[in-house]
């Protein structure tokens, strides 16, 4: 399915329950970082090689589907009632990401843009 | 482009820069989590009137769509390296919440589901 | 109590479970933006005025003095396994943002500094 | 100072420029999350190891102090604005705390307290 019809799919879900009253930019936004923290919960006493063999362990795998889809859900609900195109601002940013984190300066770095010298 | 063809453009970008080193699981929670705040302190002073105009505000609208994209980007990612399909764990959620918020009872109330009664 | 003792009994704590491993300051910054997180969810879907007159509501306040000693905790934790002086930092900060948010311009605005103009 | 008299100065900070119509529980609950965003951000790409020798990092550690102090003094206004009283909500977590997490069972695990078993 697209990005559009998963959006529709949602705005529909929202519209049965009457659910547009409460889905502002706003509380959407804050139902979105709600979402994100409850997931990164999961990771949070984690070793960095534990973390990456979460969806091996059969208590936390669904937890962590079940949060991604969460946060996926939020973020389409969002961007549809902002009327932003989801895709096309991510091609957006990847070029400008290409821009400020040139290969030859990035490679390797976690540093921010700013601190990459040049 | 599918879900998965911009996963694949976020890998060779993440691989080209010698960054799969960072991207475990939990810097990548860590970074969707973060840059999902992000997005929310840009509503955080409005009202939920104001929220809704946000797009027509020239000074705002670009790091709306900017924030928009940088969680999409790190959900993608995460999804990615979890090997999880975020579209199936999405129709599963919506499934799920269809029977938790049945339509005749949640119409109109924002309550979680364990407070609806039935 | 003195801030100085709080954090000596939540360091206690702490150590009699052994869990100081798991509170380096990364992990201790993920479960304060966690607890931020859990304690903002409950005010997602209210309204301005209903969020105002939560402590109201005898099924959400001990929720919410709950989140808040969390977030407080792990603060404390945080500020402690850092060895930074919150009472410092803060009257630190006073003193920035008053420059940066004078009176006169700053008055009944919520723009960041950098749009105030002057 | 008291945590009393530091929530006077941060009250009186708001009401000089006429920031309290800003203030309300929800709106502080985003800005406190949001900035405990901001100093997890800090940590999301270091290891366990760097994170903790943070504060020798003389472009990071004022950043973490400020961070702090931010996190502090919304979590003081919003403490503050819902009428908690934080020293006394912190001592009854504690006790609870204390209760689900008895030593003999919590020592040296990070599970959360439904998983401890007894």
């Amino acid at each position: 399915m697209t990005i559009r019809g998963l959006q529709q799919e949602l705005a529909e879900f929202a519209a049965e329950r009457d659910w547009q009253q409460f889905h502002t930019p706003k509380n959407l936004a804050m139902a979105l970082a709600g979402e994100s923290g409850e997931l990164m919960e999961i990771f949070q006493w984690l070793t960095p090689e534990q973390s990456a063999g979460i969806m091996a362990d059969q208590a936390q795998a669904p937890r962590v589907r079940e949060e991604l889809a969460d946060v996926f859900a939020y973020l389409l609900r969002l961007a549809d009632v902002l009327d932003v195109d989801l895709e096309q601002a991510l091609a957006e940013k990847i070029a400008v990401n290409g821009a400020k984190y040139p290969v030859y300066l990035a490679r390797g770095r976690a540093d921010k843009y700013t601190q990459l010298g040049g």
